[in-house]
């Protein structure tokens, strides 16, 4: 047995010159010029799992692929029979993003495995870093493919999605890889969840919250849930700028107006009364076949995400949102269209795993905050299928999903050492 | 001399026939299987000429074209050295629009004129119908070229632009159908505005007004000034639409959408005090190579239109847009850039102008009422050179600038008739 406390002790200065190492071959092969791009199930999603199983090997730790083609990277661990803890995240990233957003969790996981391997640290479950594939939804519009995938999650229709750019679709990416496309087409479990003890991930925060707070890491409570509707139509009917009088206008982009801000004055109101949540509206946008200058648009398209930490509240800021629609649609005399929504429950992380990494940071000093998760997770995914799972937010500035996506390879470490501990512990009732 | 109260009886059933017929043949040449489309400048415009030029011919009256290849149809007064009257309006049409919208004007002018002619009255004064070329701006941007050009006021920029489609400028179009390009490049006055008594226009009302009032015809009290801005642009900042707390926002279509209602509440109120204006945002839109449903949008266009019959009301209004815009960039953190306004200043009709066709409505028992253009027409370019100038609308339904845009032949000739009447008067001081 090795509990937590007395595994070796973590040296920052053994391992960072092999974090800064990869993260530089990872950014060398991924930079297109702008920003990183590893395109989910693409030749540099592949590179990247090379790297990693490179280095795993090179430091006396066994490799493996999933029938997704995950790459596993396995600790043996004092009970081989008993569920495993698995940690990891992914490698792949949006478009022009960061080199940090997934790749670091992958990164601390095999940093973690490497100091306990080279250690001679017998963990007392078997340890598992899970390389997951496709968690971007930038390029076939699903999210979390990888560990969905894993879970029998994908559906007939998910496997026909287009990437976005060339319109090939997610199936004939699977095959490239070598998934076992068969399997996941008929919704198999590949992976048997009473099979993982737990599933504990690293990841950049994405967001601006450690870095105004001034701390190092966070401990997530929660992944949001959210609800999407990609396109929502506007129509009125489009008239003569000059020659349709106030009341008689049935303008589309005024309707859609003044939705955004009543929901807007709604989510500020409910965000002073304690709830968790957000909406946004990325997308918006007039025909330009048919909008002019002059004319009343008698049409416009909107997207709508409504995101929060519980069910209730995201369904009923959702009840508020058609409720505000209709009411418009009859005062402003233009009827609004939803397309299917799509959802995503949210996903509490495990009670006692919080507890346990908070306890975790005080032992090893490491500064650290509890806040939810606003941005979606692989975790998300392993908490659907019943696994304890918590999630490690390191500090990163500029936000993720940009080119400027920044992280201190302090707060890097700091975070790893937290996970090689939390590897360490026996299973806990999630 | 023949006082308008001596004029033969206008007999609708006299040219009732002839009308219809020819905006049968109007319509023939130019549907193109949706709505009517007669380009500026184009063949289909040249057409519609051809066909005012040979009834005119038939009837016996002269025809020309001036310099920037007008239709002009002359009927010769008693005084033919004093100014002319001229009436008229236009033969283009937007892209898969209505029949009536100009043509109307053009074929109420001609009818009256071969009315005067079939009953040997000399009117006053020398009386031209002008069938303006190029009044919409939806093929080269810019409005009413054919009067713009008669008085001088085209730029080189003007005749730079490139038609929407096809990308080919204006200045090609011109020499296609043989103006003057030369002249009209270096701001030669063609039409001396001292030569020209009054400018009397008919023109469908294009808009719900004369309709809702049940009118057959309305008396222009001014033209609309309008102000607008083709492109202004909000930047905020992407971020993660999770990861973002609602404080740390730079979202630039909530900015907008924020503008927009801003705006929309303080134009009811001006509507309430009294005075005549409309604001319009006709397009509006993310950039599909950089928005997503997750994204808080960091960028985003829009364009405004703010028209008004007074220039205090337009630059005061124009004035609150941008003290709101300042205040919406520093309350969100978003940055507008305006791009360079386009500015048409409102144009007064002839106030006794106004009084004779009330009259001359009066004498003929025709039902009519005052009202605003918030909609431009040539006339304000001949008001602008100093011309007295009056507008005769006639009620349309279903607006204008679409397939569906409809004219009561019984409203048209009524219209025609007080027109009739307002050609035989002597010049009146406007």
């Amino acid at each position: 047995m090795t509990p937590a406390e007395e595994i070796s002790p973590f040296c920052d200065d053994e391992l960072r010159p092999l974090a800064a190492e990869m993260f530089a071959e990872l950014r060398r092969i991924s930079f297109d010029g702008v920003g990183i791009t590893r395109e989910s199930f693409g030749p540099l999603e592949n590179a990247a799992q090379d790297i990693v199983a490179r280095v795993a090997v090179e430091n006396g730790l066994a490799i493996a692929h999933d029938r997704v083609r995950n790459l596993i990277v396995t600790l043996p661990g004092q009970e081989p029979d008993a569920p495993f803890i698995a940690t990891g995240s992914h490698l792949d990233s949006v478009p022009r993003g960061g080199n940090y957003d997934g790749a670091a969790g992958v990164i601390a996981g095999l940093l973690a495995l490497i100091h306990l391997r080279r250690h001679n640290i017998t963990p007392a479950r078997t340890v598992k870093l899970i390389a997951l594939r496709g968690e971007e939804s930038a390029w076939f519009g699903k999210s979390w493919i990888g560990s969905h995938a894993l879970f029998g999650l994908l559906t007939a229709n998910d496997l026909a999605q287009p990437r976005y750019d060339n319109r090939r679709p997610l199936r004939a990416y699977l095959e490239d890889v070598g998934a076992d496309v068969a399997a996941i087409d008929r919704g198999e479990v590949l992976l048997d969840p009473s099979t993982v003890a737990a599933f504990l991930e690293v990841h950049i925060e994405q967001g601006p919250v450690l870095e105004a707070s001034g701390l190092p890491v966070g401990i997530v409570t929660g992944i949001y849930g959210n609800l999407r509707h990609m396109d929502i139509a506007c129509r009125g009917q489009a008239a003569h700028a000059g020659a349709t009088p106030r009341a008689l206008r049935r303008d589309a982009v005024v309707a859609i107006a003044a939705l955004i801000m009543r929901m807007d004055t709604h989510w500020k109101l409910w965000l002073e009364s304690g709830k968790q949540l957000a909406i946004t509206h990325g997308i918006i946008g007039t025909d330009p076949a048919e909008h002019a200058i002059s004319r009343i648009p008698g049409a416009a398209r909107f997207s709508a995400e409504i995101r929060a930490d519980d069910q209730a509240t995201l369904d009923g800021f959702y009840a508020l949102l058609r409720k505000e629609a209709a009411a418009i649609a009859t005062g402003r005399n233009v009827e609004f269209t939803f397309d299917a929504a799509i959802i995503n429950r949210p996903a509490p992380m495990s009670l006692a795993w919080i507890d346990e990494l908070e306890r975790l940071c005080a032992a090893e000093a490491v500064p650290q905050m509890r806040l939810p998760s606003g941005a979606g997770h692989d975790a998300a995914v392993f908490a659907y299928a019943g696994i304890p799972s918590a999630m490690i937010f390191i500090r990163n500035a500029h936000g993720s999903h940009n080119p400027d996506e920044h992280m201190e390879m302090d707060d890097f470490l700091q975070a790893t050492r937290v996970l090689t501990r939390a590897l360490c512990l026996p299973p806990i009732n999630g």
